[in-house]
C-alpha cells in the first residue's frame, strides 16, 4: 500500500467503527466498496448521514424514531395498561414478531452494569419511573435477557417499582418451545423444575 | 419497529452493502452506531464520500491511489525490471509486509471466474500486456492465489505472455515454513514431493 493513499486509509479506519469490524474486515470492506459497489457505498454515506439527523429517541418508549412519540407508542390498537421492559430495539423487535403481545413498551437501551460504569441512571430508569406513573399502566413485564445483568436490571427494578400498586412480572423461564430435555442446558432444566407449574 | 422509521430502515438496508453483513448484523451495526458512536458514524459517512471523490487505479499498476500512478510505481528504491502480478491490494499488501520483494506490482483486482462471468478483459489482461512491453520489465512473477481460479488465471497469464522474451515464474508452492508434515494437508505435500528441488 502507498503511503499517500490517505482517504483509503481514512475509509479503513473509519469502517472499524462498526461492531465485529476488526483491520482485516475493514480492509476487505473497503476494497469491497471501491471495487464493486461505488453506489452502495454512496447510499451507505447517505443513509448514514440522514439517520444522523432525524433519528431521535422516543418521549414515551425511548426507542429510536424519527417523531416525538414513536408509531407504536401512539397506536390505538395497542394496549396502554401493559408496559414491557425490554434491554433494546433489537428485543422489542424480536418481541412484535411473536405476535403475542399488545401492550406497550420501554426501552432501556442497555442493562445495568456497574463494572462497565453502567448504572441506573444511564439506562433511564427515572424516564421509566415517569412512565408507570401515568394512572394508565396497571402492569409492568420484564423482559430483560436472562443473563446475569439482565437479571440484575430486572431485580433492581422490581425493587424499584415496589409499593406503587402496579402488578410487576417477568416473562417465564425454561424449556424452550420443540426443546429436548437430553440437550437442554443444566440450570435450564433445573430452573424448569423449580419454576414448575400446575398441569 | 414503527413502520415510518424510514431512515432507520434505510440505514439498516445500506449496510447491508458491506460484504458479509447480513440482516442481523447490519441492525445490530445501526443500533450501536445511533447509541453508542455518532462521532463514528459522522466519520464513516465523510470518508465514504472522500473516498468516492479521490480514489482511482494506478495508470501503471491498476491498484487504488489518488495520483495518476501510485506512490509504490514511481519509488525509485523498486527494481523495475520485476513485475508481480497479484490478485488484490489485500494480496499486494500482504507481500509488502514480507520485505522479501523489491520489485513493482501489477493489481488484477480479480481472478478469471468464466462462470461468474470474469474474463480476460475483465481483469484488465490487456492493460497488463501493454505494460509488461514497456522494454524495462525483464521478470513477471505470477503471485496469484493457489485455488482453482488464482491457479487458471496464472496459467492464462503464462500463455499470454509467452515468445516475447520476459521470464515468467510462479511463487513456489509446499509446505509451509514451520509447519509439520503430519498435519500438512495431503495435496500440498503431494505437491511438495512433486516439486522437490536439490537440498
Amino acid at each position: 500500500m502507498s503511503r499517500t493513499n490517505n482517504s483509503l486509509d481514512e475509509l479503513i479506519e473509519a469502517l472499524r467503527c462498526l461492531p465485529g469490524v476488526g483491520p482485516k474486515s475493514a480492509q476487505r470492506m473497503a476494497y469491497h466498496l471501491l471495487q464493486y459497489d461505488q453506489a452502495g457505498a454512496h447510499r451507505l454515506a447517505l443513509a448514514l448521514d440522514r439517520a444522523l439527523q432525524r433519528i431521535r429517541r422516543c418521549a414515551k418508549c425511548n426507542t429510536f424514531t424519527e417523531e416525538e412519540v414513536c408509531a407504536l407508542c401512539t397506536s390505538p390498537k395497542r394496549d396502554p395498561s401493559l408496559l414491557c421492559v425490554v434491554e433494546t430495539p433489537a428485543d422489542q423487535a424480536v418481541m412484535e414478531q411473536t405476535l403475542a403481545y399488545q401492550g406497550l413498551y420501554f426501552v432501556l437501551m442497555g442493562r445495568l452494569s456497574p463494572l462497565d460504569g453502567i448504572g441506573p441512571k444511564e439506562i433511564g430508569l427515572d424516564a421509566l419511573q415517569r412512565r408507570v406513573s401515568d394512572g394508565i399502566v396497571k402492569e409492568v413485564i420484564l423482559a430483560t435477557n436472562f443473563t446475569n445483568e439482565g437479571e440484575a436490571t430486572a431485580h433492581y427494578i422490581h425493587e424499584m417499582l415496589q409499593g406503587r400498586g402496579l402488578k410487576i412480572t417477568r416473562i417465564a423461564r425454561g424449556v424452550p418451545v420443540g426443546g429436548e430435555l437430553e440437550y437442554v442446558d443444566l440450570g435450564t432444566l433445573a430452573q424448569a423444575f423449580y419454576e414448575r407449574r400446575e398441569a
